[in-house]
């Protein structure tokens, strides 16, 4: 009879325990559809200041806002984080045509990859090779390449569910394919954007010439879907047609720069951090609305939120603006030297950087001690149709923040439309839904509160 | 040891069983995302019909698009089944506006709500009551309604997941309120838009007046959300403000149109017929592309994609276009009719008509029985991140087909945008995604298969 008293009254503890957590999701739910931040924020971010690449005046602008928005919203502390970041310039926009003919031109959307190059002033011209891999230029060989452009065409897979997987699967033409073809004295690379749409956005993105000196590296451009399409139906008809680029993008030296840091200290444990953050930078082309100013305003919101419905943290929560997270992931790299000098104890760590979507759901890396706790909350997230708890990564500006026993992870919006907007000139505020914005940030701010409730077993 | 093989036979013959529709399905999902044919459907009858109102001559010539491509994909029989439809036209362009004093006026974005009378060739013009609900009608009564224009401002509810559901409890407002409004003496109606977003597009949808003698009926018409918000804001300024409202919209005749039917035999069972499908027609302010575009295509896609991967269905498939489900489901009514009289047995029958978005599960209304199986045919959409199977409606044009023993669903796109662009403008072929349009058509394919394969429980 005890025991079953016991059972009771067990019963009763985690039933009231469990529906607090309920009435306090809903509660984040409603402040989050109906007087979020997320959408005004991302307006101005995405309209007022617009495309901010590391080391530009947007960026810096970007810097100055993050800050002084963090201390509207009312945290304890807000600061920026001194780090040195490259400054690559794309310079006028670029030019490029293929000759079928002499004399018959049809021009077509490029632009240059982000480290890129320039090509001379009046361009390079040259005979055009069509190549999918790299072994398939190893078979090629420097007799058939010496001399040429090489055009990776390579598309990205449609028939897998998750997009990340179809660009990992392709991407490695962007970041690597001009060290790879000027081993066989490749002039030039022209790369198949990294999109699984068919359209006229020539998509940038980083790229690098491993341990190749200056002098010898070449110019990478991207190229936009529809005209790869047209450049490989041209070449199939003829294979001797000429294609024109020109592009007169600069690398500078490094120059300063911030991360944006604010931080609300925990009531109970001020010593236990909790982190939530996206990266401020974005490519030059378009205004990075989905990446990633979506995340950037919804780590923002995160403690907006918690304030609205009167939650007030054990723990302390710091939100960080990520600098540089396209060419070079110096923001965090800095971010975490400055952490382990000082011995920072972040218990959990959470990045949005995978577009302003409707979530569907979590990756987590987390040992199986941990995950099997935050299992549980599954149940939580249900009502709301965000229904993918994994294991996996997390983001790219906070995975040096592992240990062996904190939790980072990532949010996982629905993907199907990312790589529609990547790295692209489409990538703008027009393509963002205020409601999936605000899912987002509703589920960022859910995770936090449980994380800050419940912290993790170390 | 013999009890102990048997189960080692069962489990053997399980494992081979469900592997092949993990298999099957895998390709249904390769030929959906890879050589489909919805996209190319939907831009031809988007960008080359466009809006198809009941009635209409696009209409007409969306049946006749819609007979030629069901014969291109190879049924073996294709037909088109009469049914009378009501034509309502909306004339000339609507036009509104505010007059806060004599010579101060706002133009305001309107359209004539579906089946509603016009406006005197000059307008109405009279000042303005705000209210929420059919309540705040009664408690103002006739003597403060008596001569003027009602407006119903309730929004849609932003912090509901399901956005159907905010639909379903704002929509009287636009169905019933100029009826409603009558009774005080109201001569005229404006409806708030149903959508979620704050935006100049109005929504149009249809209404009705009841019993009410046609000499009674007042115009009704949608106000952009946008707008609504400067006519909330002003009546608070000044309330004795004017409105004035100007519609040419008209009821004819009833005309004569088409469901148009395509069936391919089963090899099996061909008297058990599954049936597939959404309506032909739309509002006739956009192109349709969602409502129901999508649907459309996606139901004449299932038996290609059937084809493309050589599944011979056992039982008899039926792709129906229906006419008319906007402003009368005359065509679900005559397709209900001519079944019944024929008594034809649908064992299944599957709509798609919530938006052309990714596909988050589906809606069934089903008995426990067959649901029960149902259910074990989950763990095949978990891949593909379609998660919800639940019970519920299914759609407008197929819910007559219910009884007993046999099985409906609708598909359950994500609905976070579907009110952005449904009964609007802005409902065209750019704001649909190609690889969410065959997500769609993948998990409509694969449901008909797995219907198609084990049959129900009748």
């Amino acid at each position: 009879m005890r025991e079953y008293l016991k059972l009771i009254m067990l019963f009763s503890f985690f039933s009231i325990f469990s529906q607090n957590d309920e009435q306090m999701i809903k509660k984040i739910f409603d402040s989050s559809l109906s007087n979020s931040k997320s959408y005004e924020l991302l307006d101005y971010l995405s309209n007022e200041i617009g495309g901010r690449l590391s080391g530009s005046l947007n960026a810096k602008r970007a810097v100055e806002w993050g800050r002084d928005e963090l201390k509207n919203i009312g945290f304890d502390k807000v600061w920026l984080q001194e780090v040195m970041v490259p400054k690559w310039v794309r310079g006028p926009k670029e030019f490029a045509l293929i000759e079928t003919q002499p004399g018959t031109t049809f021009n077509v959307d490029v632009c240059a990859l982000g480290g890129s190059v320039a090509t001379p002033s009046v361009g390079i011209k040259a005979n055009v090779i069509e190549v999918h891999d790299f072994e398939e230029l190893k078979e090629l060989g420097k007799d058939k390449i010496d001399g040429k452009i090489i055009f990776f065409n390579r598309p990205m897979q449609p028939n897998l569910i998750n997009t990340f997987q179809a660009y990992g699967e392709a991407v490695n033409q962007r970041t690597s394919g001009a060290a790879e073809a000027v081993k066989y004295g490749a002039i030039g690379v022209i790369i198949r954007s990294m999109s699984l749409r068919l359209d006229d956005y020539p998509h940038t993105g980083t790229m690098n010439y491993g341990s190749l000196p200056p002098s010898k590296r070449i110019p990478a451009a991207a190229i936009s879907t529809n005209a790869a399409e047209k450049l490989s139906n041209l070449l199939k008809i003829n294979p001797n047609l000429k294609f024109l680029l020109r592009q007169q993008c600069k690398q500078f030296k490094d120059v300063m720069s911030h991360n944006v840091i604010a931080e609300i200290k925990g009531s109970v444990y001020p010593d236990e951090i909790i982190l939530v953050g996206g990266h401020l930078d974005s490519w030059d082309i378009g205004d990075g609305s989905h990446d990633d100013g979506a995340g950037i305003v919804q780590s923002m919101d995160v403690v907006n939120i918690l304030k609205n419905i009167g939650y007030k943290p054990k723990r302390t929560i710091r939100v960080v603006l990520f600098m540089n997270e396209e060419n070079g992931t110096r923001g965090a790299k800095k971010y975490f030297k400055v952490s382990k000098r000082n011995n920072l104890n972040h218990i959990f760590a959470l990045e949005s950087d995978a577009g302003g979507f409707t979530p569907r759901g979590f990756s987590f890396t987390s040992n199986a001690e941990n995950f099997s706790v935050i299992k549980n909350w599954k149940y939580l997230f249900d009502p709301y149709l965000i229904q993918s708890f994994v294991i996996g990564g997390s983001g790219a500006d906070i995975s040096l923040l592992k240990t062996n026993n904190n939790v980072l992870a990532g949010l996982r919006p629905d993907s199907q439309r990312y790589f529609d907007y990547h790295h692209a000139a489409s990538d703008t505020f027009d393509a963002i839904n205020k409601r999936e914005l605000e899912l987002g940030t509703f589920s960022m701010t859910s995770l936090i509160y449980l994380f800050d409730k419940y912290g993790i077993n170390n």
